[in-house]
């Protein structure tokens, strides 16, 4: 992130900072693993302050990532309380030596502690005018687990009186003191924390207070002597009364909770290796709470909301960090701190600058004032909304801060779902009660009363209602009712459930294998969170964090609650496009969509598609007659009525693509044949199945008996993609009529089609051979029935998606695929062996347990489903090097996914509508990121 | 398969025969593909005959495989009758040249006719003793759909007469001529054979004659005239009476058929390449219809049914081969043929020992006796049965005409089946009626009456009846009626079918995915082969032919037919124990057997399994009170109601196990952790879910609720293996501490029990390693509570069975897994996207329509799957070059497979306990085959 400043030291371990070059300098020897080599010579103790800074911002491993921090931020000039950093390797050493602290180490401490005295003006342990300290631990990455803080180190029976005359401040004096006798028992010495509780409730009891803040300063001080009473019941010994001490024993336990059990089992969990040991930091002390000319703030130096370029953030007088984020009292806006100390605020408009300049980013500042002076303790790169990253990138190009490049690697690409997607308002949602939690598994806002069936959610949409969709799971029957829907919940299922693939294709809230709720269609009721809710209630599902609410309050008799107000998304202009057209110069990845519709294509086509990467034909046969036409061809006895059956079908599906071909004029439409299993096409339900044997002069009992033949044990891995066709070859004849059919009518009329034909679920080369040569013929047949001269080209390839496509994938480009779409849902599916519908039993225990990382649905499983895609990708181009590419699938927005991808060396990424600008920013990032 | 003579050729393309070697010599110039290097020259016609013999075998690819066959036939001095080959690169040169017979090719065919002629003493086309000859394809490999034989070319109007005189049977002459005229007219000039036929009905209505038979000479005459005529009309020419324009024609049709579309697609579809082309074989007619001094026969030097170390075949006096195969005479034996004519048969006696001698093999036989003189016409290996297998090999290595090598490498492992299991009586079966037909998944024969349940089969088991199970599919809630019944019988699934898979295990007969059986269990019938069968009705399966059978005659009233007869098997000793001492002394793999229960593994220890390669322990849940234990477990609330249900089986589970450890004494047994999703334990009728309900104390509501909660879309790819284990770790403690104290208990008595515990569906490492780490406490825990001293020591490893654990190998090893044990049908299943259970509605158009060549589930994918299963190897050993790999699954005991396992390095296959002895022969063929 920052770069090195002018007085940075030049190498590891020496330093050749302007100030106070002559500091102490003993080494130890290493002579364990971290330097194999050769005996090294190292530096224990690096000084980071005013007069002087030894380390550097490259230096995290040696001096753990906070130590860094403090150096670079000292580096560049900024009030920090001075301090040292004991390095990681000096915690290295002192487990080589047996647990012992290093020879020497304590001597260095001294030294380094007496230039803080030298630099601060006051004392460590002086009864006058003591200096306190804190105590960091800090390896180079962040670690739960470890040893987290001491604070008010130095602190003694002498020292607390001084520290009393000189704040004028007695119960504060003794209140650290207390503090620090708890802390350092409880962190260091291990006497349980509810020990000093005790002491505490006896003396709040003795002097009535009902608060800690109502004990008096009397009681405080009395507070001190039972909490040392306490230490040295429990420790054997008295607190230590010398301020080295103090500071030996905290610089121990800090390296001590290195190999503490949390942190082992974290470190083992994240595969975190290769590190010496944690870093501790001591730093002076600075107080916001000695007065009214104190006080403590925090902030941002942009608007992390708005991205304004106008500092942003609270402050409170006389009081600690810690107030402020407690929210006990209400602090006061930046903007009135002029009022206050116009001279702490100019300094901090000029730090703003400062920090800017030197990390090229806004900043999340914590500071402190002791006694009118500007402490700053900590900055780091601030979180923001999508709009804020938005703004601010623009913003800091154009001050020429950053380069356009700096601009976009440096947005959260999945964060610009915000843009697009309503939200609830954020002050309506506090009063919102959480009934139940699911998987987040379409972002975006979503209200309306609870609709159980599919019929009912259009029945109920086309007068007017708004209604979520309840279902324990759906199935393409119900997608009409899906898509009537402002949203959609289930009881079961994840991330690539069919109501989420289908619900994220169209840009529509969805939550998930919300496993606690009960739902009961016949009753029309569905309990959840301890109510029972019916179709006359309204709820709010936010597909962006898997929360199921309610207003309250505004509650009916049953369950209640109306929906939470929501928020409409900007538009795709301004910052956003600029943002997205810088993204189009820098990126090599082609960005698709996934469309079935029309309107689907011109959505992604608005949002910047180069091209439909996705377009599944099953989705059409479900409306109004072309579900008829479908379970008749299904429901037929030979190949002569599924013919018959399949010509009704032909217009609709030809028209379908006629409209798609024309939205997206002038780019490829890459057309996938029908994959799913037939059995999804019939009704399950008796009633339905009676209704529809009526409607084909059948008998029930025959219906029913060729369903239940369609039935399948495990249909993903049943009769479905291109087995489909290999078994009935008349499907695959109608849909490529179709397609060809269309594009003839298309460029006849001016209109410049582009189909690609993909054959999915291809395992071996014979199945795409076979099914290839098949659709050339029926290509050939379509022409010479219309007189076609011209030439037409329609390119045909293939979906990877099963692992032995990839493992065979030479054969399979010799076999002539002209190109590959990796289905990496499927391949995920099949390479972990988990089913997409099912996950939803153990996924939460695996992601729980830490032994999955996250979905593997949502970001690439890059180690094994993505060494098989490395795998696929070249052994094709090892038989074609002009293969051509891409992915469709959900994990084409996926800005992990999509790095990946482009490292993978594929030509484009294909994902729905909504996620295209995701995808075309991710994409962007990853060129420039892995840009050689 | 046969060595090299003394006077065999020496070198490709020239001879150093010791007869007339001064030959023609013109050469061609071959200048294309074949040849890239450099021009050469090559002889384009190869004599074979008594004078001389210009090819030898190991020029198949240069003289086809029959042309190479004949030169060997002769340079061992059999009577063959002469003749010379045409190259294939000649017919590559005819391509060349855009398909004309290259340059001097006719002048050579001259001069080699000339040498026939010499050697015969007859004359081509001559009017006083003419040389007949017969045209025939022949490429390297053998080839459907290339043109097949010419017989009696060179017959002419006058040469006919000649013919006539010299046999002094006008009929014979003139029934030759038409017979050619008919085969030349078809085959080379197109004519179409109808044509033919229609002229010899009217010659049959103008004679009244009933058959061909029965035609006078003077109709046959005749019919030569109309045959004739009929060529004329369709040809535009008449039919040539050059006997070498034929001879050209002949040629020329040859070398087109090299290019005809079937030949073309044929090489497609096998994926045959790299051929030159066809070779054409012109050889000398031998008749053995001339009168009563000719005859014809056909034999094997052995009997191939048992093995007898006799002459073994049949003669036909004045016959032509075709007259022995039509079956329309009756053949009398070769023992009788002294009487007959005993120089011949002494001849035939040393023949016998001749080929014996060269070919090393029983040899079958096709020969000839020309007016006294016997010519041989071919020979080739004999098929025999697994028995005379045996027999045959044992034999030979007694007389030293083979080694022990060589004679393992040459029985086919597979048909050690038949010596293993009960077989139909050959001669009642011809009585039977095939009502159906399914997949062959369990071999054996099994005869029963009709059971549609598992409970009515447990039923009338233990009333002695015997019963086939006859289920549309079957789960695990049917073991044990599976298992009472002598056979099962499904009309779904595949070769890895839970029926199939379990039948095989226990060696039990089985028939899967009959397809066109309908199953009304309900009304206690099912309909097959037009005839309704009830329970009462016997069936007889097949398991290794899918054949459902009745016999005929001996039918009840509705459908009938009482079981045919079946023999049992021999035992495994005799030759048979010598062949696996043998198989032992050279294979390198450890064979295995996988066994679940005492008596199995007793059975796979008597069959030389060393060690248990897979336990499934879930099957040990089925019986009695533990399902009921089992589903107490399954349907507690919370952990603590589990884990008392587990403690009721854990005693149970003990027992098996020390009964297991006792049968394998002192080999390891691999105890796989339960695998199977929790809903195969579980009822799906009502009737039996009130039940339990009931036994419970549940509410039926409640049972329904959570077997609903447990159903899965895929449950293949669910909540399944490790994952389980995951989600319930109390499972794995009981499982994992029943092991312990089985061991502690077998060892307490003197029992070397040797477990090693496999955990299942392991897909990252992070599983294992969680998994592992709860092994090992639990194996301490219990250690400690028996106070166990002595070290025992248990390997910890897992199944590689989902195609990320292939990908990911490597750091499964590295995470501690001692050993790997593919599982390949959930491997197969993974890489293919095929569920085992759903195949059937695919696999017959995927194997009729050759996109297959095989069920993947019977012998390995190599290509695909075993990519996967060496990269696992591969990756898993750079790890640990120690790792102990083997494989479970029934693809363990697939001769193909095996060898496969073989090179890919595994150091154990594992298979059901019937086929062990095929994987033990296997395994010695694989390493001698592939010894480097």
């Amino acid at each position: 992130m920052p770069s090195v400043t002018k007085n940075a030291p030049s190498a590891n371990g020496t330093h050749s900072n302007g100030a106070a070059t002559t500091g102490p300098n003993a080494k130890i020897q290493i002579t364990g693993k971290a330097t194999p080599s050769k005996l090294q010579a190292h530096k224990m103790v690096f000084y980071f302050g005013k007069t002087r800074v030894d380390g550097e911002m490259s230096q995290k491993l040696l001096l753990g990532g906070k130590g860094a921090n403090l150096a670079d931020m000292c580096s560049i000039g900024l009030p920090v309380p001075p301090g040292f950093t004991i390095t990681t390797e000096t915690c290295a050493a002192y487990y080589r030596a047996g647990q012992r602290l290093p020879v020497g180490l304590m001597n260095e401490v001294h030294k380094y502690v007496n230039m803080l005295e030298k630099e601060t003006g006051k004392k460590f342990g002086s009864p006058d005018n003591p200096m306190l300290v804190s105590v960091r631990s800090g390896a180079a990455v962040s670690m739960p687990g470890m040893m987290d803080t001491i604070l008010n180190l130095g602190l003694t029976d002498q020292a607390v009186e001084g520290l009393a005359v000189k704040t004028k401040n007695k119960r504060f004096a003794y209140d650290a003191y207390r503090r620090l006798i708890n802390m350092f028992g409880d962190v260091v010495m291990g006497v349980g924390h509810h020990k000093f509780e005790d002491a505490f409730k006896h003396i709040k009891a003795k002097y009535k207070a009902a608060t800690d803040n109502d004990v008096p300063t009397e009681g405080i001080v009395e507070l001190c002597e039972l909490y040392k009473e306490v230490f040295r019941k429990h420790v054997g010994e008295v607190f230590p009364q010398n301020p080295f001490k103090q500071l030996e024993l905290a610089i121990e336990a800090v390296f001590k909770s290195w190999n503490g059990d949390r942190a082992i089992s974290y470190r083992r969990i994240q595969g975190i290796s290769g590190l010496l040991g944690t870093a501790v930091n001591v730093q002076v002390m600075a107080f916001g709470n000695m007065g009214d000319d104190s006080g403590t703030g925090v902030g941002f130096t942009r608007n992390p909301a708005t991205g304004d370029n106008k500092f942003y953030g609270d402050f409170l007088i006389n009081a600690q960090g810690e107030d402020v984020v407690a929210g006990i009292r209400s602090p006061k806006l930046i903007d009135e701190m002029p009022k206050w100390n116009k001279k702490v605020y100019d300094e901090l408009q000029k730090i703003k600058t400062k920090l800017e300049k030197h990390y090229k980013d806004m900043q999340d500042i914590e500071f402190t004032i002791e006694q009118g002076k500007l402490y700053m303790l900590q900055t780091r790169t601030g979180k923001r909304t999508g709009a804020a990253a938005i703004k601010i990138a623009c913003d800091m190009v154009k001050d020429r801060l950053i380069t356009e490049k700096e601009a976009l690697v440096r947005i959260p690409a999945g964060d610009l779902t915000q843009l697009l997607l309503p939200m609830f308002d954020p002050t309506k949602r506090k009063l919102a009660v959480v009934l139940t939690r699911g998987i987040a598994a379409s972002p975006g806002a979503a209200v309306g009363k609870l609709s159980f069936t599919a019929s009912d959610a259009v029945e109920r949409k086309s007068k007017g209602e708004k209604v979520i969709l309840v279902r324990e799971e759906t199935s393409p029957e119900d997608v009409e009712g899906m898509h009537s829907a402002t949203g959609i919940l289930t009881s079961t299922g994840g991330r690539a459930s069919h109501a989420a693939v289908v619900a994220v294709g169209w840009g529509k809230p969805c939550v998930v294998g919300a496993g606690e709720m009960l739902i009961d269609a016949k009753a029309g009721t569905c309990k959840m969170g301890g109510r029972t809710l019916t179709r006359e209630d309204t709820i709010s599902i936010d597909g962006s964090t898997g929360e199921v609410m309610v207003l309250a309050g505004a509650a009916g008799a049953s369950a209640g609650g109306g929906g939470i107000p929501t928020i409409e998304p900007e538009k795709l202009s301004g910052d956003f496009a600029t943002i997205m057209r810088w993204s189009d110069k820098y990126r090599t990845l082609d960005i698709r969509t996934n469309a079935d519709t029309p309107a689907d294509a011109r959505k992604g086509r608005d949002f910047g598609a180069a091209g439909i990467g996705l377009c599944r034909t099953e989705h059409m046969f479900f409306e109004g007659d072309r579900i008829r036409a479908m379970r008749e061809m299904i429901l037929a006895g030979d190949e002569a009525s599924r013919r018959k059956a399949l010509e009704k079908l032909l217009p609709y599906q030809r028209d379908d693509f006629v409209g798609i071909f024309t939205a997206m004029k002038g780019l490829p439409v890459t057309v996938r044949l029908i994959d799913p299993p037939l059995h999804e096409f019939v009704p399950h339900e008796e009633k339905q199945q009676a209704e529809l044997a009526k409607k084909m002069g059948m008998t029930l009992e025959k219906v029913q008996q060729r369903i239940a033949q369609l039935h399948e044990a495990n249909p993903m891995l049943g009769h479905r993609g291109c087995r489909l066709c290999i078994t009935y070859p008349e499907i695959l004849e109608m849909q490529v009529r179709a397609i060809v059919e269309a594009t003839l009518d298309c460029v006849a009329n001016g209109i410049r089609a582009m189909p690609e034909i993909m054959i999915p679920l291809v395992g071996t080369v014979k199945e795409f051979e076979v099914l290839k040569a098949q659709t050339l013929a029926t290509i050939d047949a379509v022409k010479k029935e219309k007189g076609w001269q011209k030439r037409i080209d329609i390119p045909i390839g293939t979906m990877i998606e099963v692992p032995r496509a990839c493992v065979t994938a030479d054969e399979i480009a010799a076999g002539g695929a002209e190109f590959f779409s990796f289905g990496t849902n499927d391949l995920t599916q099949m390479t972990y062996g988990f089913s997409r519908d099912d996950i939803g039993t153990f996924l939460p225990d695996y992601l729980h347990k830490e032994i999955l990382a996250g979905d593997p649905f949502v970001s690439l499983d890059t180690t094994g489903v993505g060494a098989l895609v490395e795998m696929g990708v070249a052994k094709g181009r090892s038989v074609n090097d002009k293969l051509k590419i891409g992915i469709c699938g959900e994990h084409g927005g996926d800005p992990k996914s999509v790095h990946f991808f482009h490292k993978a060396g594929m030509d484009y990424v294909s994902c729905s509508p909504f996620r295209v600008p995701i995808a075309r920013l991710a994409a962007a990032q990853a060129a420039i990121m892995h840009a050689v």
